[in-house]
């Protein structure tokens, strides 16, 4: 294999010493790198390929990490990690041990912050600008951040007090506005208005044009070769923009696939006093055929064909969670008018693409503005509907202050489905959902029931819509466990779980997906003469009163459950045990008080003793 | 006592029958109404007094309940009570049993949602907007927001979403202008930009004038009288607006103080299609000179003389924690240039208004906007300064995510100080802080100490100033204990707590504010031949694991903190002993799983069970 520039560099200040065509090539050999691992390890490709340019550019001019390159959603950033040291591991990204898959300051100076929530760079990034003015020196702050999580209320908040301070920033506006999810909400079309100009047109075309002249090179590996130059080298300010309003200037759009394109505007906003907004209009996926074609599937995928484009799928032994809850909503919303559906920008990744074809007015997409989604949940029932609202738990954690007031305080009939609650492996520490059984079970009037099985959702979430009050259903990523599927959903009684194994020396109280690692726990302590109890606890809140009592006079009771100790499940339990007066040594596990990184799920559950081994184990350390 | 108007009136339907004169009488009387009783109760008088014409010509055209009126933050709708049937019972505002400071659904029908965190109502009208297309009826929906809260987040994407749905609704964007507390962000300069028009100013010159032409009248009571008649009658579109370029249309600004004309404003947007804002200007305090000169005194206010204005101030026994925690950061601040200082909009409220002037480029008022002021400390804290952000315990709601992702997550040394944590007294439910013990313990890294008097907070605010890693400081509303003061702050030593009492029956280890009543138990305990050991365990995280040990042997243990059961300390000890192995009775004492009304801290304590009698009981009854 011929030594490519990308291997030579030693720091991406040496960048600076390549001429805008030499630059292209690094950026070629950047997209080859990005789709020659993500097929084999997955990723967040198309927004990676959408923002190799932008970054190449300010890293050709900006001196990281000197000068702060804050990425909003670091999964854009895999450009940025390749040019910044960490191209002999990029291919352990995402994998246990490995480079993550968002930007993370433990790998490298470069990464300012873990970033992972959308929106929150402008807030970082005010945060050094103000550090740095108040230090006297003049380093450049620049923020990258894309069109849909500007539309969060953070970024607004942060934007708002930018315009303010008139600190010394640049704000990289990715707009994807050629991607084929259309973000939601107003802002968009707004910015449909400053696409509507003659320079905008004239950038889309020439992009177009490119792409179209390009032709399909990308059969075998991303395509090379970059044709286009921009025409617009004039800092335009149009007249009419929310952000100039808000005291933010802002440029024309520019080609955000032009490197010398955006070298030229780089150079020029570095010397601007005060806030600017560089926008630039990119198209993901840009350079794989496949991943330009379709970017939702290669928003975040896991292994794929790089020839076809087709995702290796894992030969799957039974539906995810995902689908068990689209399926099971829609069947509920067939036979009750009044479910209205509600997502933040997760559409596909909650299950509810189907939800919305099939009732497109009784399904709302708020995008990324959890904290609106959640209010509006609450105005929704006031209205006399029953809100559905599916978010990832990891995000919900943006709305901990809406399920309180706006909603538990008035006892509302709302149903939050949190998906991706527990681990969620590859994403690491910023995806993991292992905080809302502690901040959903805080919440007075709130029921929290953590299914442990496929069938256990269908019934979870029809009891979640046939009883009074706020409910939260949370479930985990990916693959079910296979069990079938219930023809006609039950309503679960309110604070009971399920014998699942009998025994009399220990009882294991476990709750969702941990029911199984305990089970097997238990078969692991029944071959050396322990009987070992397994409770599926279903409700994490109220606690199965009768489960508990009937832990009296055994040796030793487990709870296990599959989020953070501090504040769970199982320290509900022990109150609960020392309530009722019962004395058995108990222990508690789950995860510790500790951020766990990324990883395969079993590779982290048996790191954390949460698998059957590690259960079994525990148990026996403490008989 | 001659019979007024506001007293035969039996619904706030029986408006429409009035003329534009005699609403102002109507008016009037409720500025009367409003200042005799909260000269008494105390409360939010300047907002309130600010809103009465927008809340009569509302009830005069609406036909609320069934057309929809959603306050956000409703501590400005007393007008709204007292038109819809809460008259009687206005003099029990804010008391134990009474009428609350807030929109309060179980109340009345007229109360749509429990109004108290900023920025909501427009979610909730959105919801209730979209749940009446759905079902096809065609009643109005109204939501009332001041500039301040419309610049929070959630008002941002709740904006942005109604631009893009369309629905119909009619916004009420209650512009204090002309309050002496200006609010912060580029919006606000907007709001500027839109006030500079000839029409703005035309309303602005009329409001002066009939201010001053109205004189002092309000030495013994409210003036009466209302002499403008604005001239502004049309719907005008002014074209540069956020709000337009968002989709919403936007009247020219109008005198929220005349009723006729908002009457014929409102009269006109009920039949408009699509949301539309109606901008309107007023004055915080009007009619009550004192609250007009001083709104931000008259803002939430105690008990005061109608006369003077004066505040009627209680004998104080200790400076409050506030102040204390003023000082304490002003001597700290004084001593380290890196100390950098956030608050939410809350520079009074959280003492910050010395450390302001003392240190303007060192102090940072986001505006409510809890989750940027939390993801900005982020950015000092990476810029190498060490940020104080001060927020209510009830506010930080809002910023969970912020803390566990943008601080948490990378050990920053940023310290949070929850002034008003516990119980807040008459403000009630939305703002009792009663949740942040469980939120800040779930979260790795994170530190959390609950200082139990004003010597202990100094001490904290060090400790967390001078240690690593992020740190939670929450510690009460209100009056200190008055505890001489240390000379020089010490480092605590971490996660290590303070035996105030000896006994050898039984620990009970309290948290916060509730040493004190833990002590007063103790000594109740004593005279009845029961040695009760106190602890004061200062960290709620981590846990003071010697005191924890030393609980072996005894009779009970009792755990007492000011914050809900569920997720708190309480539930931590129990997991610590289970831990170590210490078999002990154990009772676990705070805020059961239920929302805590609004009533002195006495009656709340009392009625809780976490005054020294009812610890002392909890203790017997287990004993």
């Amino acid at each position: 294999m011929t030594q490519r520039i990308i291997d030579i560099l030693s720091s991406p200040q040496d960048l600076q010493h390549l001429s805008n065509d030499e630059l292209e090539i690094v950026a070629c050999e950047i997209r080859e790198e990005i789709v020659s691992v993500t097929a084999k390890t997955g990723g967040h490709v198309a927004s990676s390929l959408g923002a190799v340019e932008i970054i190449v550019a300010l890293h050709s001019l900006f001196n990281s990490p000197t000068d702060r390159i804050v990425f909003d959603v670091g999964h854009q950033a895999y450009a940025h990690k390749i040019l910044t040291g960490r191209l002999q591991e990029f291919d352990t990204l995402r994998t246990y041990g490995g480079i993550s898959g968002f930007t993370k300051p433990e790998e490298s100076p470069h990464d300012v912050h873990p970033s992972g929530h959308a929106s929150d760079s402008l807030s970082v990034a005010l945060g050094l600008a103000k550090a740095r003015d108040l230090r006297g020196s003049d380093e450049n702050i620049v923020a990258v951040i894309g069109d849909a999580a500007l539309a969060g209320g953070m970024a607004f908040e942060a934007l708002n007090h930018i315009g303010h301070e008139q600190s010394r920033m640049i704000i990289v506006l990715n707009d994807n506005e050629m991607s084929i999810s259309r973000n939601v909400g107003a802002l968009m079309r707004h910015f449909g208005y400053m696409r509507a100009s003659d320079q905008y047109r004239q950038t889309r075309d020439s992009l177009q044009e490119m792409l179209t002249r390009r032709g399909r090179v990308g059969k075998q590996l991303v395509s090379l070769g970059r044709n286009v130059r921009g025409s617009m080298k004039q800092l335009v300010i149009p007249r009419t923009m929310i952000f100039e309003q808000l005291g933010i200037m802002c440029t024309a759009p520019i080609d955000g696939h032009n490197i010398a394109a955006l070298r030229e505007i780089f150079e020029k906003v570095m010397h601007t006093d005060g806030p600017i907004l560089v926008h630039v209009v990119t198209r993901k996926g840009t350079g794989y055929e496949h991943a330009e074609r379709s970017p939702e599937v290669f928003h975040g995928v896991g292994p794929y064909d790089i020839a076809t484009g087709a995702v290796i799928k894992q030969a799957a032994k039974a539906p995810t969670y995902t689908k068990v809850f689209s399926d099971a909503l829609m069947a509920e919303a067939a036979a009750d008018q009044d479910i209205v559906a509600i997502t933040a920008a997760m559409k596909d990744g909650t299950g509810l693409a189907g939800f919305a074809e099939a009732h497109p007015d009784r399904f709302v997409d708020v995008g990324i503005a959890e904290g609106h989604a959640v209010g509006m949940a609450a105005g929704l029932a006031l209205g006399g509907k029953k809100p559905v609202v599916a978010i990832y738990s990891t995000f919900m954690q943006r709305a901990v202050d809406q399920l309180i007031i706006d909603n538990a305080l008035s006892d509302l009939p709302v149903v939050f489905c949190l998906d991706r609650a527990g681990l969620v492996g590859d994403d690491g520490p910023t995806h993991h959902g292992v905080f809302d059984l502690v901040y959903a079970r805080m919440i007075p009037n709130m029921r929290v029931i953590a299914p442990s099985n496929e069938a256990e959702l269908v019934h979870a979430l029809h009891t979640a819509l046939v009883k009074p009050g706020p409910f939260v259903v949370r479930y985990p990523r990916g693959e079910a466990t296979g069990v079938a599927l219930p023809e006609v959903p039950e309503v679960l009684k309110t604070g009971k779980g399920k014998v699942v194994r009998k025994g009399k020396d220990v009882a294991l109280l476990a709750f969702g997906r941990m029911v199984a690692p305990a089970r097997e726990a238990a078969e692991l302590l029944g071959e050396q003469g322990i009987g070992a109890r397994v409770v599926d606890m279903r409700w994490v809140k109220p606690l199965d009163r009768e489960a508990i009592r009937a832990t009296a006079g055994m040796k030793l009771v487990a709870t296990v459950e599959e989020g953070v100790v501090n504040g769970g499940a199982g320290q509900g339990v022990l109150e609960e045990m020392a309530r009722l007066g019962i004395q058995v040594p108990t222990v508690v596990l789950g995860i510790p008080d500790r951020f766990v990184s990324q990883g395969s799920m079993e590779v982290l559950l048996a790191e954390l003793g949460l698998d059957g081994k590690g259960i079994a184990e525990a148990v026996k350390k403490r008989l």
